[in-house]
């Protein structure tokens, strides 16, 4: 904010510190942890589109601590002198694996895992969360948005109503991962070089002495780019005539006038009486672009209503994720090593679904004959599973439902990011991340991803995987219920 | 995020580059504009706290375009040349005045008032009302979370959930200005020296053979910070007798437990029935401290169950103002110099709440005799009150609500930021800004900023600005309905 540099490491939750300290003291703080990243089946999220990998790989890449930091921690924190001088030449040391951006993933399957040294992984515990928890929700939000509007081209709009700048610059980053094809915002267009969008606001209009000559004036500095704002005074008895004036204007000096933009009142109404009018005066081929508290649900309504919108810029919903501003992925202990053995862990609940997945994990989308998505199935890593023969799989709690398939392909989906501390990954480009999720979505059925009643789509365990579970709940319990 | 610096000048929406571009064009850009920042009445909100004018300052301060953001805007937004090297030289030359941060503002009135060259004014819109926005939110949303606590403190616990890392900097930042006491976000502790707090989580537990070897491990290293987390196993069952057996052996060796922590379950239930057995054995000083998707309404509903709870954390709910994700602040334009004058401007709308409030304002809070806030009043700027007169206050739209005032003092709620470009505002700590917000509370009656059905507080617009407003809709409209 104050154009100093950023250097987030201490972007951490206190207890974070604390309990690396008595790692530190205890002499564990260098025993190989494994940790899963996963989100748990959330209201409205049948599947997540993951993003966040490449502020993920930039803060791993970024972390150390100033001596500053160093004073600060040992006058607020209580660290030991012992765990401070471990903090001074810090670095990441471990391995991550992740799915790549753009990967369409589901509730309880790991979705990035970290193999590190014990203190290490859980200092950035809350800033891998907190960018992953984010950028995936974003992307998700978008891509639900984008499935509502169909061959619409979808814009970002968002900025002033996003939860801070980040929320704003990684927010259209993540937008355009779900399905955005624009952003209204300038440095998140520089940053990742995504198409920037807008033309005028109201105050464009209310700073001439009237919408004519406001309406006008745009149209002699952009006479290629006549998106103009109808909606400041009255939509059909004002806005839209004084565009059709303009545009004939244009169109007699050879231009070709770009569209309307309507942004509140009756969306669905107005577009139909707009395109009645502009259609009427011959200028068929001028857009009607909304904006207005749109998001999918607002979107799907107005193509029910056959409303005519070619065009959607979508902001504060969208930005905000507003009817579900949170994702929930967690980050949780999976294995750790004891004595130089790799002991698997389990975190027991009674809630059976919260149940955690123990072991140092894997993850293979199983594709059906036709190439298309069947199943997701975790497996423990190293597990074999021989590609000649017919594939089972077998439901995680029901264990009885089961389906084998005879033609399938395996893919692996997490792919090693850092390997004892040193990027091995890609830094593909926004567009290309773009690009990578529109292919993922084409390898599902739609009833997968639909915004209304989505089939959902299944995540099993590997037989491995599923007696490793049993064995150590059952250690835990006792057997009790 | 990547360690570079940042300057946020390009954090803008295109359309205001375009316009800007414009106005260079028309030879229009150095006019005078007014504009004010306000929210609208909006579900939840009756009343909020004003947050997040420090950052504006610094984004204000920091405004430059470097060489490569020049090019960018050359190469993408189609700028002109004159307004290219306009911008080159580009520094915030205007006037802006706030409320200071911590005030009780409430929907409809100017709570930051920008009087700037036109251009500039545009530039900045975005941005500022990012900032603006986001922060008043999370005070806000803070400000009823501690309502509802009381006298128990709160702690801001949601870094992993907020929407990316500014949201959990400044979102913990506003989360103090609100009503927190410490967050768990070690970065926002350091920039703005708020107490950090947290010990442990479950992987601490998970990581030893036992939980009681945990709890132990965990009292030996911080003998005088024990405040364990019962519920990775079995809460009642297995985490609060561990947690009586280190707390009986810290108080043997003379040290003096802190307490329990409650992450997960009927907090309700489990609390009263962790009471009794902290009491029971002996540590009625224990405190509980509880934390698990807590906001406002479930720390009521708490409360009004007799739960037993002595602090809590609170996280997703607060950091996202998870029922409402945001606020809805607009910049709307007030007036435009024309030819030398200083010209109101208005923005009609069918909705009589959505017609904008015309010319260079300004805010006052009118207390009674007795010191307590009775209502603010919109004013024109310069218009005269005789406060040796009693005060007649009329409602905004219904003219024949009116109430009078014998004795009473005038407050002036907005002060000068920058004058001129030049930032004349003061600098308080985080701390004195929680203190002032904590005065301010003391003087409205809880009627108003109570969380459930508040009485609606009057704002009001004064006789001169009734009449301009009134004026000029006669003139937009002729009267027409």
């Amino acid at each position: 904010m104050d154009g100093k540099c950023r250097n987030l490491t201490l972007m951490t939750d206190l207890y974070e510190l604390t309990m690396m300290n008595g790692y530190y003291k205890l002499g564990t703080a260098d025993r190989t942890a494994v940790f899963d990243v996963f989100f748990r089946q959330a209201g409205q999220i049948s599947y997540a589109v993951a993003a966040g990998l490449e502020q993920v790989v930039e803060y791993i890449e970024n972390l150390h601590f100033d001596a500053e930091d160093i004073d600060y921690l040992r006058r607020e924190a209580g660290l030991t002198e012992e765990c401070l001088d471990a903090l001074r030449d810090f670095r990441f040391t471990g391995d991550i694996y992740s799915v790549p951006e753009g990967t369409i993933v589901f509730p309880n399957e790991p979705i990035l895992i970290v193999r590190a040294p014990l203190a290490q992984a859980q200092l950035i515990e809350p800033a891998l969360l907190n960018i992953v928890n984010h950028q995936t929700l974003i992307a998700t939000k978008a891509s639900k948005v984008k499935m509502s509007a169909g061959d619409a081209a979808v814009s970002e709009f968002g900025l002033r109503r996003a939860q801070g700048p980040d929320a704003g610059i990684y927010g259209a980053r993540a937008s355009v991962i779900g399905g955005c094809s624009g952003t209204s915002n300038v440095l998140a267009g520089q940053m990742f070089d995504i198409p920037i969008k807008g033309t005028m606001a109201h105050s464009w209009i209310m700073s001439f002495d009237s919408e004519l000559e406001a309406f006008r004036k745009f149209a002699e500095i952009y006479p290629d780019n006549t998106l103009l704002l109808v909606d400041t005074y009255d939509t059909l008895r004002s806005g839209v005539p004084n565009a059709i004036k303009v545009f004939d204007e244009l169109k007699a000096a050879g231009r070709k006038p770009v569209g309307i933009r309507l942004d509140s009142g009756d969306l669905a109404y107005l577009s139909k009486k707009a395109r009645r009018m502009l259609d009427a005066a011959g200028h068929g081929d001028a857009i009607i672009f909304a904006s207005c508290d749109l998001d999918e649900n607002v979107i799907a309504s107005l193509n029910q209503q056959g409303a005519k919108i070619d065009a959607y810029g979508v902001g504060t919903r969208l930005i905000t994720s507003e009817n579900m501003p949170s994702l929930g992925g967690v980050y949780k202990l999976a294995e750790l090593e004891e004595d130089g053995v790799h002991v698997p862990k389990i975190k027991i609940s009674d809630t059976q679904e919260k149940i955690t997945n123990p072991g140092f994990k894997t993850l293979y989308r199983v594709y059906d004959g036709d190439g298309m998505a069947f199943a997701d199935l975790i497996a423990l890593d190293g597990e074999e599973f021989d590609l000649s023969r017919p594939l089972t799989l077998t439901h995680p709690t029901m264990r009885w439902k089961r389906t084998t398939l005879e033609k399938y392909t395996l893919r692996r989906l997490l792919t090693p990011v850092f390997e004892k501390g040193k990027f091995v990954g890609s830094r593909p480009a926004l567009r290309d991340i773009a690009a990578y999720n529109r292919k993922e979505k084409s390898t599902f059925w739609d009833e997968y991803l639909r915004n209304v009643n989505p089939e959902i789509y299944k995540v099993d365990l590997s037989d491995g995987l599923y007696e490793l579970k049993s064995r150590l709940i059952a250690e835990h319990t006792g057997g009790r219920q």
